[in-house]
């Protein structure tokens, strides 16, 4: 398994060079204090503790797994030590809210940590992960004694959370879900029914499990309209805080999945359990809304993990591997055979990983930063960044975990037979990584989402919100020496502009032009999208070159990825360009009795 | 775990209408007994096999695996019964010599078996695989005692069979190897050394496995022409053909690997093992080379089989599940939701595994029927096939593994969270089908094999064999309602042979300029390939429809089926032009220093 070392140098380049985090913060009230210094000593920290405590755990955990008993199930061996570090670092509290205990930083800081526990140990991350989804719910949506009640233990990390929407017959499509919830005498809710797929559902890591569950009234209007959003603990907790009786949910079994092992993803069995109401009836679904980007992001990330990692691995085998020589002659004559990483085709796919997360981590960062200004800057502030966001985020989580997916199996490429030996740990990275164009919303579900939603249900206006950045930073690098990317970036985004409008126009006629067209649509918009984040960095790295800034092979490395990326990833639009004009009749036509004959 | 149901009329439709096998073996001496219904008769049979012994085999061998004991391997539970059926259905013998028990059947009919074998089970299809790698290179190059004393009980299936190439320090580049071949008294060699990676190195299906060893003799030069080939029995076996001792060869562990888990991949030892010379000295990699063509194409059938297999799963669960509303409205208006292959992206993924599939097949049983006419052909033809053959293997080995990996992702996909969860055997089949791009040369490896050796290596001859049939055939349809693909043919081809031109030009300056090229022209030529057969079945799908020939709708399937390849698949190629165009700079600047900071 490769060990993780966090990428300092590049996050440190993405979070003050090309984002000027510390310059924002200043402009955000209550986030003052997020300093460069202070953002990179907890950085520092956090690497840490992902590369020396969670990086070690993460290839015996996946050998190790989950295991089911009905006394609960057990994490494997290191992983309840592990959270209970990142419990006494105060890692959870990070970007809480400072009133139930939190520390106030950005999320953006949270991210960036998110970033590092991922890619040290995604399994691991998960339960952190889970707590955080429950954090924000209850911020957002809970009253006042919930959050004293539930909050606090979250936030200090005492205690873990879930959310628990999916149910076996009903992922994409919630609306269908049958999870019911009957009022009672005390003003509580008896919640009945199963929920699958429910990450941290049971685990040994925490004392009690707070689930956040998608359930229905009895009086419910069909549908998405009729979801109301529910507390359910593990343990009813009395009014003093202390843990009461089990409450009537249970795990009763865990799946057996092609990847992230260590992560237990419970089958969970509501019997009449005690829960309690946040926010209003039958807006649970709405509810959710609110940080369905968040989680969206933390899965990107996982595409920006599992990319990073494998590089990591690849990179080392690569420069260590000797076999046959440099087609234009030895480069290392006294050995047997040149190391791979003189070959044209293993540069290639290095490269390709390294274009693709660096890109990825400048994409990742920018929109943590607009999570940061939707919740603190001023109102015409928030709005464009919640439009950014808006836009953005389906394009990053399929986009990134898509291509995230290929930087896998590329790294296992590079080492030939060996990367398919489990010993090599890089068959472990695409299996872990294969999840993440599924959950949280399908590759197909975020698509429909960009085109459909976004970019047709706003008549343009939110791809303008992202266009219109492209055009303030091409009028405004006008240098000859950055014409190559300005210039191709002014010209994919007329050709995307363009484009939208005439799916647009083709959908008015036919809704399943939409359908037609989105996936391929949404990988166009995320290879241009990483093209604004390229040509970005290129402009910076070139300008500090010239001025002499810093150690200068950093920049001339990024500039030289920047090439790689414009001449070798970005081409991969006009595949993608073709197929989604070539219009629905070529997919619709087949009369489902055809498919197989 | 799909149940397997071998794919009938579109293997008929290949094998018959398309390729016209029975009129083509008339014309092959040896094989005039191959007519279509003797040939459909062994399909029937060997699908019955394929679906109702080995299918059910296919994900209790993955969960179980092979376990290794110092007294040797375990195959999963009902391997070595299934094993004895096979021997005792004479399919070991099916397209071996006749003169040492073979039915002396095309080994065209020999790729239709391991396709549905493979496809069925592709852990226990590896087995009988490589005794057939074993049989070919007795055949070829055994002497009449060797071929007596082993090859009989290989086409008998009594005996299985090995072949031992890789090191653990050399897997592409087998000039490196080390293990040695000492000649004895007796006219035997002692050979020792290390292997890895031997499929079916050892296990308990049959009662001796022969080895086909690469090993230097004592004065060998370095190198590749530095290689011998020997027989090394695990038991040596006595001039009467009865068992003798146990040799010196040893399975010292089994790998733990991704996928193919029901199959042992071995680490053999050979301590002063009793070998035998095949072939002439220090010639060993040319003999290997007179079948390098039949092991690849081998591994091309795992790419259909994986994507065809993951098809029918992807298929079966699209019609099945309900979720969302079609978006031009509702397809189930009595059920709480649609099935999703009324959703045009579900219909994009399974029509692109079929389409894969389809094209897949008609390329394979084309290169099958290539090997025969080598085989049996005059002087005249054998030379065309071998040529074409020499031209289109490594395509079909990269192109088609590449692909198959896609589908079987697709597959996957279309499942949505369950495609993760193992009892669904989706993700098993993305396990099994990761090493196919790995394993007898990796996409890298074939990619400089096309471009460096067969295309420049010959001037652009090969090509040319090849983009000849596509001229003929482009000349011979003048059918107006056939011009889309005609037409497009054309183009393709004329674009192919000017960049391959280009490229050469580039290579003459700066031989990385090939190494650079290579995937993305192999990945474009594959498209291209497949898009001449595509053309091919919907030219004369055209022909049947207007004729009134048969079930129409089969036809009418295939044609849509080519419409969604030329729209969808084929316009990737553009994506690989503009990259493979762009030249070796972009990949070769980079220190290897600065790719990591």
């Amino acid at each position: 398994m490769p060990e993780y070392k966090a990428p300092l140098r590049d996050m440190q380049f993405v979070m003050h060079e090309l984002l000027e985090s510390e310059k924002l913060y200043q402009t955000l009230p209550g986030y003052e204090d997020a300093t460069a210094d202070l953002m990179n000593a907890i950085v520092d920290e956090g690497a840490k503790f992902a590369e020396n405590v969670l990086s070690p755990l993460n290839q015996s955990g996946d050998e190790e797994g989950c295991t089911w008993s009905p006394e609960g199930v057990k994490t494997p061996e290191g992983f309840a030590a592990a959270y209970q570090q990142y419990v006494e670092g105060g890692w959870p509290a990070l970007p809480a809210d400072p009133t139930y205990g939190g520390q106030g930083m950005p999320s953006f800081l949270g991210s960036i940590m998110s970033e590092m526990i991922g890619t040290a140990n995604w399994s691991w991350g998960m339960y952190p992960g889970l707590s955080h989804g429950a954090v924000n719910t209850l911020e957002a949506h809970g009253d006042e004694e919930q959050k004293r009640k539930y909050l606090t233990k979250l936030i200090e990390g005492s205690w873990t959370g879930t959310m628990c929407l999916t149910e076996s017959h009903c992922g994409s499509d919630l609306g269908l879900l049958r999870t019911k919830a009957e009022p009672q005498a005390d003003g509580s809710y008896a919640i009945t029914g199963n929920k699958i797929f429910i990450s941290a559902g049971e685990h040994d890591m925490a004392e009690n499990i707070v689930h956040i569950v998608l359930a229905r009234l009895p009086d419910a209007p069909e549908g998405t309209k009729g979801i109301s959003l529910f507390i359910v603990p593990k343990f009813n907790v009395n009014d003093d805080g202390s843990l009461g009786e089990r409450n009537a949910v249970d795990c009763a079994s865990i799946e057996h999945k092609m990847g992230i092992k260590a992560s237990a993803t419970c089958v969970m069995t509501f019997d009449g359990a005690k829960g309690y109401l946040i926010g209003p009836p039958n807006k649970g679904l709405a509810c959710m809304f609110t940080f369905m980007n968040t989680a969206r992001i933390g899965t990107a990330i996982q595409g920006l993990a599992h990319g990073e990692l494998s590089y990591q691995g690849a990179l080392a085998y690569a420069r260590d591997r000797l076999a046959m020589r440099s087609l234009s002659g030895p480069k290392n004559p006294d050995g047997p055979a040149d190391p791979i990483i003189v070959h044209a085709d293993v540069r290639r796919m290095l490269l390709t990983q390294k274009a693709l997360a660096e890109g990825s981590r400048a994409f990742i960062y920018f929109l943590a930063q607009q999570g940061d200004i939707v919740h603190a800057g001023d109102e015409e502030r928030a709005k464009a960044a919640d439009d950014l966001l808006a836009f953005l985020t389906p394009i990053a989580k399929a986009f990134i975990t898509e291509t995230g997916f290929e930087s896998a199996n590329l790294g296992l490429q590079v080492f030939g037979g060996h990367g398919f030996i489990r010993e090599w740990g890089m068959e472990q990275i695409v299996r872990d990584a294969r999840i993440s164009t599924l959950y949280e919303g399908t590759t197909g579900i975020q698509a429909l989402d960009l085109l459909g939603r976004k970019v047709l249900g706003s008549g343009g206006q939110l791809l303008m919100s992202f266009t219109g950045l492209m055009d303030e930073f091409c009028a405004a690098h006008t240098d000859a020496a950055d014409a190559p990317y300005i210039d191709a970036l002014k010209q994919y985004k007329d050709e995307w502009l363009e484009m939208s409008m005439k799916i647009g126009e083709a959908a008015m006629q036919n809704p399943d032009e939409a359908g037609a067209a989105a996936v391929d649509y949404l990988m166009y918009s995320g290879y241009v999208t990483l093209a604004y984040f390229w040509a970005r960095m290129a402009v910076l790295a070139r300008q500090k070159i010239a001025a002499a800034e810093g150690d200068t092979s950093f920049y001339e490395a990024k500039l030289m990825t920047a090439r790689f990326y414009f001449d070798r990833l970005l081409p991969r639009t006009q595949a993608h360009k073709q197929v989604l004009l070539s219009g629905a009749d070529n997919l619709m036509q087949m009369p489902e009795e055809l498919f197989a004959i």
